[in-house]
């Protein structure tokens, strides 16, 4: 076969064990001894950021403040003011700064350690005074051909989001841009409105991510049509163990969205809630996608099982061929290179060209009989 | 295994990987970034017309107009005339002209949002005073043998249908041709009786794809049996891909259509109803013929490999036969052919023949021990 | 491994290319053009009979008329008699006679396209004046081992049954036999009572054809352990498909019958639905049979594969042994037939012998090894 | 690999090939013609039996009578006795005495059919007058490592319960000594606690034919990793049809222990329902183990699969490794045993050890590439 | 393939078979007769401790009592405490024990033939006066990287909570721990917090379970990447046979955790099941981890035979490249090595460095072409 050049084979450079190591452990280390009390803040991730960044804004239709704040206290007015504010809070080892906000905003201690507690399936929690929301994030990392994961917890209260997440910068920029610039829609409306926002922001990146992996695939596709290696099976796993873990991101996702959707929390305006279909939509679509991708990529590995066998199959014909001609050549040859006095043919003056002849025979004979059996 | 003569195989000239290609991207890509405001148009496919074409059909029982417009002007009065108008639209990348359409008659934002971007699942929205639908139309590509798919958005409102396409030429000219002649049932009744029209119009092309991936598949399923080749199951593994699309495709119109039923649409007639029923029959059908042929191709990839296990099996037994007989005989040939100065047997007049009947013994005792084994 | 005589075996004639050509496409052909109005009558099967045949057993608890007639008009004055009337038409390539049935009994014309639509799902469909019912009927053929299928459209009116086959001979005759004979139940109950008749026919015979496909099953079954070819991996696709299709046919008739129990159709009494009860669970018998059948066809596909593997390995074993012994052996003989003037030991006396015992311990050596190693 | 001796391997005298054939058709053998009327009586199984044998059990909690009748008329009496009567049928051959019993007691005829059509899933029907339930039972029998099947029908009327089984002797001498001995609970309850009991102790000896299974289960494991050969595959082929057809046996069984916990069947007391909770859970857990047991059979498959692979991959590698060291060898030496009269190397003195060493460097050389490969 | 250093590799000295037979049976052993009256108490059982070990905590918000006694007479006086009693009783072998504390406090027969039948699926059964759980608990051990599993009967009465365990020694030192110390929530709320609290550290040490697991899953992915071997496949069915035990457990521990929060079981306050409802997810949690883990070790089996399969495909090539190249070398040899006396070419000066050079044409042509083919 002819080998095409390769359109988008995935970087040799790749190293698929290294891939797998890096993806991170299958099961999240537990940090808390089981047996200790609910409620207790314990980070379970690592210090991700040296100092924990605070920003918020405070908008209406009229106005907006924006500030990096040093400490929580400036935080803390908000929880009566007229006005819509979003804090985002980077950085969850400071378990302090976490208590100190609930025992302000009256958080439930739950609520407390799961926001510190990263790792968790998207769940929705409604509490008295605040809706507790935790996404996982994802972004592609195009340096590893892989997504990291982040949680971010949203609490949605009267007048106010709050925003945990594990590290700076996040998939956000967009929204904070149309607070600022646009006056229209966004300022206009309710925390409800800012808590769809950043969910949309959320699964919209879900499609970034996606499409990584989807290039990934096809240029493996292309590897194990074209040349499958014994990396390629490797990649695939690592692929394969990828999708898996986006997709249980995503599925929990899926059912928040939805829920969001279905239940009559009072917290969205039926004019978000139109917002939040639009967004359960994205939701499947991106399951829908993940469950795709698996397929393809199941598909992968038989492809590549039965390409080997075929070519062990293909390398086994030639062998078989080049044996079965010259094996009983060889052997006549030996038997007219025995030394016993008495063998009369050795002095037949045409012998010699007689067993060539024979052998010529013997080894026409046996190709026809191979390309008759399609072998050859 | 005599070979018959293939009836209907594949046609060699397509190049799997090339069918892969251009089967186009697992994953379409991202053009919106995520966190920009919901109600922002931007086309995300390729642009497939030059310029957009709109048309219109004007109808009540008694009479019809219909004109090919340059612009979108002459449309606007249709949102209150007493007949039933259907615009159909073909073009996307023009989102000023959906902008304008969409102010005009009060569509919804994240409506006009959904129209230009391409490669969505089918879904239902309802909206104040308009229900919208999308519904992904496949029509069956002779030439590559592949499924091309294309994104219809359907706009229902009081007295108007809108239909948008990506590209021009459609599957409606049955439902055209019967607007034109027959005065009776179609002319007589509303805008949603259209919708059904219209809607049933794409599931039936459906069947016509998936007569044409019956026939590849039962063309594949002979080459597999017949002779199975590394480009049988590359090919394999592209429809199977293919199938995967499809199944993406019709599975949440099968949804739409059930709920079409389902629920108590005030926009549909009882009546209407009826028919809508036995369009959910039809789509219920295809899903039915899809998942049938999924588990037909899945079953002909174990097809493929047991048969290819099954001949190295068979290549292996020659070897093994020839060998084995050969193998002891050269090395009997080769001991008689030593120099040594000592060896007595050389010097016996009947040894050479004593050898000859030996090896005999031995080669035919070989072939009696495989063939007791069933390997001859 | 001695080899049992083969108990019933699949008979050799039947050829699973030549099966699974005459099992029938997998997508039937469209006829229709899509785009066509509902209610079109187009005949979408072959034309299986000559004439269509028209028979009708009019019966009430005392009296029983029973006539072939030439013509639909002997039947349409059944509409209005009180006794209960069943026409049995044979026959549907005659798309008048459908149509002209259709407007004197007032039936939905989307009943009449489905009559004459052939190769549709089980259905039941109610509209006002008639139930209507569509039921794929299977018969065994005996010589292709397979189920020909055919379509069974059932109409119950109020005192009226219709069917309508797509060909003559059908498995109605113990029906038959029993309105004539019994003048007990079935003559002094009602056409719903009839309906379960003609349906629990058709669900018995079902029982038939699975007896046929599990004799064939268990005949694959003995080859596959016994006798493993590349004809029997074929003829256990070939079986495969055959089950899938049987699946597609029996799914929504299961669906179909519990429908007919769930619903409160004021069509059947009481006591009737007793019957109806039972029918669906021979239903579900059907179903959880063709089900098992699918697990033990795919437990044998894997069965073939590893057995073929096994048997690959032990041909690899015997190749290997046979060639390890006598490789290295006749290198020795080799290196002692070379014609160097100066090898000292050509002259020794005792190496002759001395270097067949040297060959004797490397050969049983390696035996030895081999049988340590369990490959002897 | 040392062999450690096997502790529970599968008796060898098992033929798989018997044990297949043995283990009785997939699918019964239809013994009605379809179109018989219902309530027509055909005993569907194997006369199992001589005699039918009733035996009846009369008891209240004061007193008990126990009899071996002759004759079916002993057991009229009872319908309506004030005490509690269970009378035990067993052999179904003869229909005229279930005819008989059936016309004193009202039984509805479909009742009657299923008694004798042995073969049913486990099913319940409640009839004017009684309640009939179908019960399939298994025994593990010790000699053929299988599950006999036999059907238990169960009639509960207002103070009787009737049991019909295939032949003598089954699971319900525990429930006969309660009876007979302990005057408290089960004497001091009415039918419905005698038929929890009855169920009880069906579903109980369920664990004692997966105690079977899972032995046998475990014997195989050690099989498939100890030593694989072609009849373990075999017996794990066996292996799974019998847990399907224990599967289909308990599947339904569940059902109907939970439908008549949900049901609120006032043929139930309240006090009876916590009894058949329990039953409930027990139903539940032997189909959790029955679905484990397939998992772990299925995986067993792919560990012989696996093994087989391995090993010969294991095989090829020592073949390799010999031809690879020797074929180049025999070769050299081939070369020096030519006969030309022009080979200045034979004349060489030191030519013979020269190519002695050059073949032990080659040689060695490909020892040493095999062994870095890890070949060796 | 360089040969990377393995990181975490599964110690060697765990040998799959015995690791499979430490296990434990697939089916537990029955140990009462089918058919014996409910309410029996037989402990299904090891006996795992000498001398049951009774453990109890008395408190309320201001005192706490603990003490370890004897006998159960201590424990009776707890029926009506107005404190709040944990009684914690390790060994069910004293059935007497169990039945007296059954009599004392009026609990259900069933409940105390479930308490000492070890082995059952977690379960929840409201009984007049008591609610009882049984919980399966996961322990590490570390040693033979194996889960243990032991079962906890719970029962919380109004004012008491009773646990019983197989043996001494549990996850809940934490909790007493939190009740000696904290005299906070714990203390001042009812049995129904103390009930979540112990479920709580049960769910919680599932993690530390799949911690383990998680670890042992990823030096087998390491180790079927970089040398996978027989054992590697038989560790890696012990290891799935190992996860479908653990999701066997957690299943049913989902849904109980499930229907905790779900019914209103007056037992427990709102302020309970905000922590419930923690539980829940916690239990969601780990099914989704075990599920995953399941899909890579199936994964790992794939990528197992696909690697074997590759170098098997690798070993044939150097075989076929060396057989193919000096097969046809050889013979070349044979021929002039063979002893006719007439052989003209022998006598030919220049024909040996013809011969020579000939051979290495065909050498180094055959090379070429396997080049060529990707082969060498």
């Amino acid at each position: 076969m002819a080998r095409p050049k390769s359109r988008r084979l995935v970087p040799k450079a790749v190293n698929p064990l290294h891939q797998i190591r890096v993806m991170g452990r299958l099961v999240r280390r537990a940090v808390k001894k089981p047996g200790t009390a609910p409620g207790t803040l314990v980070h379970s991730g690592e210090k991700k950021v040296e100092r924990t960044l605070i920003r918020y804004i405070d908008y209406d239709a009229d106005e907006l403040h924006e500030a990096e704040v040093p400490d929580v206290s400036a935080c803390l007015s908000m929880k009566d003011s007229p006005t819509v504010s979003w804090v985002d809070v980077d950085g969850l080892h400071d378990v302090e700064l976490v208590q100190r906000l609930g025992e302000h905003f009256g958080w439930h201690p739950l609520m407390l350690e799961d926001i510190v507690s990263v790792g968790q399936r998207a769940k929705l929690e409604e509490y008295d005074g605040a809706l507790y929301i935790v996404v996982p994030m994802l972004r592609w990392n195009a340096d590893t051909l892989q997504a990291d994961e982040e949680q971010l917890s949203l609490i949605l209260g009267d007048r106010y989001v709050f925003t945990f997440q594990e590290r700076v910068g996040d998939v956000f920029d967009g929204v904070r841009e149309r607070l600022r610039t646009s006056r229209g829609r966004i300022r206009a409306r309710g925390p409800d409105y800012l808590t769809y926002a950043l969910i949309d922001a959320v699964v919209d990146n879900y499609f970034v991510v996606l499409e990584g992996i989807g290039e990934l695939t096809e240029g493996l596709e292309e590897e194990v049509i074209v040349d499958p290696r014994e990396h390629t099976i490797q990649r695939l796993h690592a692929l394969k163990r990828e999708l898996l873990s986006i997709r249980r991101a995503v599925w929990p996702l899926r059912d928040l969205v939805s829920s969001l959707v279905r239940d009559e929390l009072e917290r969205f305006t039926d004019e978000t809630q139109v917002f939040l279909r639009d967004v359960r939509d994205h939701a499947v679509h991106v399951l829908d996608t993940v469950e795709a991708l698996r397929d393809v990529v199941s598909g992968m590995m038989d492809l590549y099982l039965s390409t080997v066998s075929f070519r062990t199959n293909e390398i086994m014909k030639v062998l078989t061929v080049m044996a079965s001609i010259f094996i009983p050549l060889t052997f006549l040859a030996g038997v007219y290179g025995m030394n016993f006095e008495h063998m009369p043919e050795l002095h037949w003056p045409w012998a010699y060209p007689a067993l060539l002849a024979l052998m010529l025979v013997i080894g026409g004979g046996m190709v026809l009989y191979f390309r008759r059996k399609g072998w050859l």
